[in-house]
């Protein structure tokens, strides 16, 4: 039987979409699954999951497509709309290749939503997935035309932060 | 300034909530903190993080107490709330070795829930963190005195599941 491809979406303004994501990919990687790991509108090369995927000999790939400082700190600029762009084209070739069994499209949900990648496209691109191929879409405000060829929809719900209480982010459990 | 330890919860009835605390997993690690797995509840070899793990040189120790056969398909036993103080001890004594930045306690929200467990000798063991640790604990339902002493809390809500549309769990995505 042929494996069926999965289309996921975490989503939500709680933790965990991307690092579920990066546990997923664990996950299928140790299943002997093929991974590629594209990430939108980031480029901080200081983060525990790439320097972790570099200390293994797992299959799993992670490109960036994004500035190295988080786009919600400054205002948005015609490169962020092109290197969000190349992340999607890079997308279509990892399809076209049949090189992956898993594709990550890491906050490529809040690229849509800040207007860097038109819905539309991006809907297009999607059509083009082979059948066996599984992917996971991460960020937060979804659209609905992502959620509804979703096999799998999961919101992840912030209850309690510790932002509230006056910590700061902790190296190693928030990046 | 010493590191303030952090309590995480992954609770609700949706999926990532084992798998984000994977994500994190790695991402402490590869930002070069020590990581303890304890899996309540759970003896399958099968899983794609444990092989994953095994194949790296990352300082993550995975541990299982519970039986191969998933719980829920199969009446409550003796042997079941055994394994899950077994759980529990290690647990202790992991914390008092000081060996780990890092522990998860997979899936021991549910192991209180089904009553293998008891929040109040859950709580009485936690009470001891050293104050430098962060912990993880996941599973649906969990309790309201681990959710108040928690720093963040992220409910992992099913919006849209694919076996509603009978296709069967997929190896390399869900285990």
């Amino acid at each position: 039987m042929r494996r069926k491809g999965l289309i996921c979406i975490h989503t939500g303004n709680g933790k965990g979409k991307t690092t579920a994501a990066i546990g997923a990919a664990i996950r299928a990687a140790g299943q002997g699954l093929k991974v590629l790991i594209l990430q939108f509108m980031k480029g901080q090369k200081n983060i525990g999951e790439m320097k972790a995927f570099a200390e293994t000999s797992l299959p799993i790939t992670l490109k960036q497509y994004g500035h190295a400082v988080f786009f919600q700190s400054r205002a948005c600029e015609p490169i962020d709309i092109h290197k969000a762009h190349l992340g999607l084209q890079a997308f279509q070739k990892a399809m076209e290749s049949e090189a992956y069994d898993l594709i990550v499209l890491d906050e490529i949900n809040m690229a849509i939503d800040f207007g860097l990648l038109q819905i539309d496209e991006v809907m297009a691109v999607i059509k083009q997935k082979p059948p066996g191929l599984h992917l996971i879409l991460t960020g937060r405000n979804a659209k609905k035309p992502l959620m509804e060829i979703a096999d799998l929809v999961t919101e992840m719900k912030e209850i309690k932060h510790h932002y509230y209480k006056g910590v700061k982010a902790q190296k190693g459990i928030e990046f």
